[in-house]
C-alpha cells in the first residue's frame, strides 16, 4: 500500500519559512512514529504568478484534487497589490477552496493557558476560551453570479451577489452540528435574516436540519452584528459557531484575535468525505503572509504546525498523533519558549522560526 | 418664525421609556435655554403594526420627510419574530433610512473615562477610545436588487444583491472626510476588495476622492476582516473609518461593544444638507429595544439622551448646547450616579431610568 500524499504549498511572505519546520515535523513523524507521507511541494500566490503568469496552475490545481491533504502556508503581499483582480494571489487560493469544494473552513479559537496575557482582553473573558467557527467557503457573495464593475450611464456600479442553495447550508449545517457532538453541543447559527432574504433561508434550513437529524444539539440563532458583539463582550458563551462565508470571514478574524495570539492559530478547510471516509482537504494557518517580517526568521511556525495536527485528526485518522504534536507545542509554550509576536511587553530573548521547530521536536 | 420641528417615534421595548426622558430634556432646552421645538409623536416598528398593520405608517412616512429631525428609541421585539419579512418592525427603520436617504451614519465609539472598567478589554487598550465609524446606510446588500428566495429545481435558493455606484460611495466618503478634518484628520476605508469588486470600486472612488478633494487628510485602507481584527487588538489606531452598510453594521457593533458600554452609545443617520444647509436626519441609541428588561424602569437613557446631542450639533447647529448636554452627562458618570447596566461585579444601588433623567436634569 503506497503511504498517504500530501502537497505542500508554501506561498507567499512567510509561508516558505513556517512550512520548512513543517516538513520537519512530517519527517519526524516517518522516521520515529512510522507514519510516512509521500510529500510534494509546488507554487500557489504570487510564487505561482512569479514563475506561471497564474495564482494557480492547472497543474497544481490536479494534483491538489489527487492528493490526500494539502498544506498552505500563506498568500500575498505588497508585490503584488496592483495586479488584476483575476491573477491576484488570493485568486489561487479561491480557485482551490472552489474546486476542491472545501465547503467547511473550520476556525478554532483557542487561547492558550501560557498565552492568555496576551489579549487584548481582560484575562478572566478570555482564559480557556475555546470556540469552533465553521465558516463556509464556496459560496455566498465571494463566488456568486453576477459580479463585476460595468458603466450605466456615466458612472461606474459594482456588484456582488450572495447566493445560497439548500442544499450548501444544509451540508456546512451538518458539519456544524457533528463537531458540537463532539465538544460542547451547542451550535450558534449567525446571519442577518432581518435584513437579508439570504440569511432567513439560511436560520429556515439550519433550523430544519437541526429538528430532522440533530435534535440532541442545543441550537441558537443570533444577529451577525450581534455576534460580532457578543464575540467581544462574552466569548466563552459560545462553543461552534456555524455561519456563511462573508460573515465567517470577518467573524473568524475577530474571534481569533481575541486569543491574542495569531501566530497560534490553525485552520483546516473540508469537502464531503470520499468513500474512504476521507474529505478533500486543505490546511492553514490563520494569519496572513507578513511582508513585514519575511526572510528575517521571525515568524512564528507555530499555527502551520497546528495545522498538520488537524491534518493528522481529519484527514489521517490519527487523533492520538494529533494530540501528541499539540500536546508537544502546549509544553514548549508552558517552558516560555517565544517567538518574537509572543513576547510581552517585559521582554525577554525570543527563538527563531528554527529554534521553535528544534524545540517542538525535542518536545515530541 | 416657526421652531424648528421634531418628529419622535420612540417605537418598541425600552424605546419609549428612554425616549421619555428626552422628552424632558428636550422641554428644558426650551424653558431655560430658549430653545424651542414643536415636538411630536408617532409610531414606528412593533408599534406602528400593532396598530396599523404596518411598521411604518405612510402618513408617518410623510411627517418624517417635512420635520427639520426624527428621534427614534428603538424598534422589534419577539413578539414580531414570526412576522412576515415585508412587516417586521425593522422594515419600517429602513423605510426610514432609504426614503429620507440618509446615507451617512454615524457611530461614535467612544470610552468614557469614569465607565473604562466596564469594557472586556484591558484598560489601557480603551481609555480615551474615541471613533468614528460613517456606515453607509441606504444601499449594499441592504436594498439591492434582485433578492428573496425562489425555488431552482427542487430546493430553494436565497439571494441578495450587493451594489454599489460611483456617486453612492463618493458621498459617504465626502462626508468621512468632512468629520476627519473636525477630528484627528484620519481615515481608514475598509472593504474586501482582493474577493469582491463591489469592494474594488469602493476603494477606487475613496482613493479618487482623496486625491481630488481630500489631499489633506491621511488615506489608509483595510481589508474588512483585518479591520475586525484591528479593532479588537488596537482600537486606538483609528479614528474615522468609512466603510459600506453591511461591514459597517458589524464593525460598528464591535466597535461599540469594545467600551463596553453600549447603553452610552448614540448615533446619527445624515442625509444631503437642504437649500438650508440642514440635513435630512434621523437620531437613534445603537442599542436596541431589550425586550428582557422593557417595562421594569431599568433602561439607561443616556445613549438616546446622546442622541438628541447628536441632533443639537448637526440638525440644530447647536455645538454648544450639544456640549453641554454631553458634559451633563459626564458630570453624573463622575458623580459615580448607574444605571443597572453601568453596575459592576462590586455592586451597588442603580438609579431608575427616570432618576437618571433627574440627575441630568440637575447637571444641567
Ligand atoms: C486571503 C483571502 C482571500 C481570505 C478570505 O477572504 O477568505 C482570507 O481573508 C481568509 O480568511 O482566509
Ligand atoms: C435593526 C436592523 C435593521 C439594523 C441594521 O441591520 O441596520 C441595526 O442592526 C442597526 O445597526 O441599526
Amino acid at each position: 500500500m503506497s503511504n498517504p500524499s500530501i502537497l505542500i504549498l508554501p506561498g507567499d511572505g512567510i509561508g516558505p519559512e513556517v512550512m520548512s519546520q513543517v516538513e520537519r515535523i512530517i519527517e519526524w513523524f516517518g522516521d520515529k512514529r512510522g507514519l510516512k507521507f509521500d510529500v510534494e511541494t509546488d507554487l500557489v500566490g504570487g510564487a505561482a504568478y512569479d514563475n506561471h503568469g497564474t495564482p494557480l496552475a492547472d497543474e497544481t490545481m490536479a494534483r491538489a484534487l489527487e492528493v490526500d491533504a494539502v498544506l498552505l502556508g500563506a498568500v500575498g503581499g505588497p508585490k503584488y497589490d496592483d495586479l488584476d483582480f483575476s491573477v491576484k494571489p488570493e485568486r489561487g487560493l479561491l480557485r482551490l477552496r472552489k474546486e476542491m469544494d472545501l465547503f467547511s473552513n473550520l476556525r478554532p479559537a483557542q487561547c492558550f493557558d501560557a498565552l492568555a496575557d496576551f489579549s487584548s482582553l481582560k484575562k478572566d473573558v478570555v482564559a480557556g476560551l475555546d470556540i469552533m467557527i465553521v465558516r463556509e467557503l464556496t459560496s455566498g457573495v465571494y463566488f456568486g453570479e453576477p459580479r463585476g464593475i460595468h458603466k450605466e450611464g456615466n458612472e461606474r456600479v459594482g456588484i456582488n451577489t450572495q447566493r445560497y442553495t439548500e442544499s450548501e447550508i444544509a451540508r456546512v449545517a451538518r458539519s456544524a452540528f457533528e463537531l458540537a457532538r463532539k465538544r460542547n453541543n451547542k451550535v450558534c447559527s449567525m446571519e442577518k435574516a432581518n435584513v437579508m432574504e439570504s440569511g432567513i433561508l439560511w436560520r429556515d434550513v439550519v433550523t430544519e436540519i437541526h429538528q430532522a437529524e440533530y435534535p440532541d444539539v442545543e441550537l441558537s440563532h443570533m444577529y451577525a452584528d450581534n455576534g460580532a458583539m457578543q464575540l467581544v463582550r462574552a466569548p466563552k458563551q459560545f462553543d461552534v459557531i456555524v455561519t456563511d462565508n462573508l460573515f465567517g470571514d470577518v467573524l473568524s478574524d475577530c474571534a481569533a484575535m481575541l486569543t491574542g495570539s495569531l501566530g497560534m492559530l490553525p485552520s483546516a478547510s473540508l469537502g464531503a468525505p470520499d468513500a474512504n471516509g476521507r474529505p478533500k482537504a486543505l490546511y492553514e494557518p490563520v494569519h496572513g503572509s507578513a511582508p513585514d517580517i519575511t526572510g528575517q526568521g521571525k515568524a512564528n511556525p507555530i499555527a502551520c504546525i497546528l495545522s498538520f495536527a488537524m491534518a493528522l485528526r481529519y484527514s489521517f485518522d490519527q487523533s492520538d498523533e494529533a494530540t501528541r504534536l499539540e500536546k508537544a507545542v502546549e509544553k514548549v509554550l508552558a517552558d516560555g519558549v517565544r517567538t518574537a509576536d509572543l513576547m510581552g511587553p517585559e521582554g525577554g530573548s525570543p527563538v527563531s522560526t528554527t529554534e521553535m521547530g528544534d524545540v517542538i521536536l525535542e518536545a515530541l
